[in-house]
């Protein structure tokens, strides 16, 4: 049995996101999926909580008909003091049942993890320019269409947390003058 | 729809959690779980990490036939500095979605979510002498019978992680000096 | 009764802060003034230490006849790790005595202490273009006149602790190459 | 002009700490009053928040008539990691505008102080037995009487908190099993 | 070529751990040697600070003609936040050149190490009675002979640093009544 | 006897510091060595582990036939919280032992210890152009040579741990795309 290890921001949850993990779930018997950055939150870069994010993540997933047997979510912060890199992924496999195979694009992650001797694995990405976290939240501030980007029932989500309106005004950008 | 809050160490995983979380699934919809002190490990009061700890409670649930979605597992640090127990509500807040009702037994997290506001539910305990975190590590470091205690999904998972042998040399209890 | 709050990191105090003050005042019983990023000091940003900068405020209400028991100076650091801004509200609920209103233009400020219920007021401010930290900060370095945007007391404390001198050599501004 | 400290935790503010002050501001221009340990509270050792005790120090005050313009209250947490004596008078000097001479009775403030340079004063102390964070505490727990120990301003504030409530609940003495 | 690991908290160095440096010494190549708990000092259990454990030590290789080229002194502070044991093997790899086998007796090393995948080995000891730690200290703070337990470099430098009258001044001995 | 204290970062080694540090050894009798931003590694500004810039260090002191006696080189992690100034003399009175003398060129070290009491010399420098962490970091990157500005031992340790590579994975640059 092979255990895969996928890790994010989520900021927000997109349809990118749903579509590699479940392109994913092809090659591995279970996903665990890190929210990273899991303290970060009420920023620009990181609107949502760890929290919110991981209800995105379950309402996305049985949206998706992803079975919740083969997932597992798990919120872990960054390590501490910030940019103390050589720890991460032992901060890593203290949160997360065992994992036999990362996947990743980020740089810094893939050297971390096969530094540690762990295979890593870049997997299929889709649609990078649109499903794409940095693009939907300036789609969000600048009040551009989003909802399509991410699954139906992170849209509802977002709304029901008044999130579009917490964005924007973190950015400053819901008062004519600042 | 309500959502309770549940926390605990889970050292390891019993009969008493799996009875106690059936029951509370009783009187809410679903239930988020707090596995605290969730960075504490390899010691003899928290032998096993973060990680091990929600696998216990997941093939558990799976064995007793509690449904993954209504169930949210979370790890959850405790706060930093140790002891700051003014932020650990808004801690819990941070890594969790919404919940409405807390259950727990302990005075001090009973008074910090009350004083939050949050109302404060004593569950249904089961046979607390025996199903007790401690009473188990106890019999596990001195070689007494302690697999009745746990689901057997737990017992089966602490022998493949050669649990008992871990605590008993953190105890020291494994050389005749020390 | 009505007790204010009102954040700042007065690095250095200057006028536009006593007149906010003053004005808040006329609002509200009485007002507990948050001393922000207590723990940064020594850098261009950050040029003076939370207790210079407390030193400050008192020799400045004194001045401007404002009671001493009418407000409460309180140093709080930044939430630890750097950005966990979701329990910065509960960190200043743990270093200040009750508080009903916040005085805040910060986007961020104003959105957690929101979220967490509170009341927002926008205060009123006074030339902000001059009465800047950010402008006092560099004439300072450049050596243009600044004393008349601070109190005199604030001006005199400067010239003690040499405060100009730091400032620039922390900017390297001090010596002709660098 | 002599600047002198004093450090307590205050838990709670009593008599022998207004006596101390009254005392010690016989010896000193003005006084530097730091709450310690500010981070810890909701626990029996530290039952009250930094602000709390602060807002306990300005009642008493107030009522024993010890002029504002000569103590500041400033809420100090302890060191990061715990223990790490050796920058806690760096700490302190952070927090805190100049000051000359410490007074204490405390041996590891004592010696840290001494071995910075500064002078330590042993100042005076009254009725240490019952005039005692300790002692009074317990009192409280154990529902015997200790509001004559306490300045009344501090009494009344205590039971505005529902304080006795508090730490009762909190060392589990308000149930008849545990 | 073979390098090993050995790990104390030195407080203070003593003969039994030049004599178990030296036999170690014969069994590999070159020696990483971990001042632990680095940030710990001024306290009964850890009186002396990393940088006066590293003369010491400095000083009792010289004496024992130990080459400074064979031993490699490392200060590491214990883990944050405390007991966040998980990390720890990571944490000394930092701190660390490549070490190959790690000399102990402590189970909780012991157990990460090899959970870690290295190589442990019980090193020899020496009068464990005697030359130990705890039993200095306490012989220090009651005035009885310790010198003889420790090299003499560092019975000076300890005489130097007024090392006993810091211990037994944070012991509360020196005065009659505390 | 006076001892020197040396700051850097040492992200790698390079022949100036070599060159400064013998010009220093010129005017004290031994120096400790700071290597800074302990807990930084993995990343573009700052790819190598303490350890790793340790064992470079040493390296290289035997090839300059830099006496071993007269140097002890100390990791020294950044204060926590980030920026926390004020305690930064402390933290490195902590972790070294007694200095007299710091040498340095950067503006915050300085005025860090001449605040603190210490006499602060400018050292030597040699070829800063050259001889420039930022400029050898910059040509590992883009595949430019370096060797020449380190020393050969140096060169040797970085091409064991395939530190280029590392770096290049890091900043991305072994992708045509990213």
């Amino acid at each position: 049995m092979t255990t895969g290890l996928y890790i994010g921001r989520f900021q927000p949850v997109h349809n990118g996101h749903v579509l590699s993990i479940k392109s994913i779930l092809g090659q591995v018997d279970d996903l665990a999926i890190i929210v990273g950055s899991a303290l970060n939150s009420y920023s620009t870069e990181n609107p949502f909580t760890a929290g919110e994010r991981i209800k995105m993540l379950r309402d996305a997933f049985v949206e998706a008909e992803i079975p919740l047997s083969k997932v597992i979510v798990l919120a872990v912060p960054d390590t501490l003091p910030p940019n103390y890199h050589s720890i991460y992924v032992s901060q890593v496999e203290t949160y997360c049942p065992h994992f036999d195979v990362v996947f990743t694009h980020n740089p810094l992650v893939k050297t971390l993890f096969q530094q540690a001797g762990y295979e890593v694995r870049e997997h299929k990405t889709f649609d990078r320019d649109r499903y794409c976290g940095t693009t939907i939240r300036d789609r969000m501030v600048k009040g551009k269409g989003w909802k399509d980007l991410v699954p139906p029932s992170v849209a509802k989500y977002i709304e029901e947390l008044d999130g579009v309106r917490r964005l924007k005004q973190l950015s400053g950008s819901d008062r004519p003058d600042s």
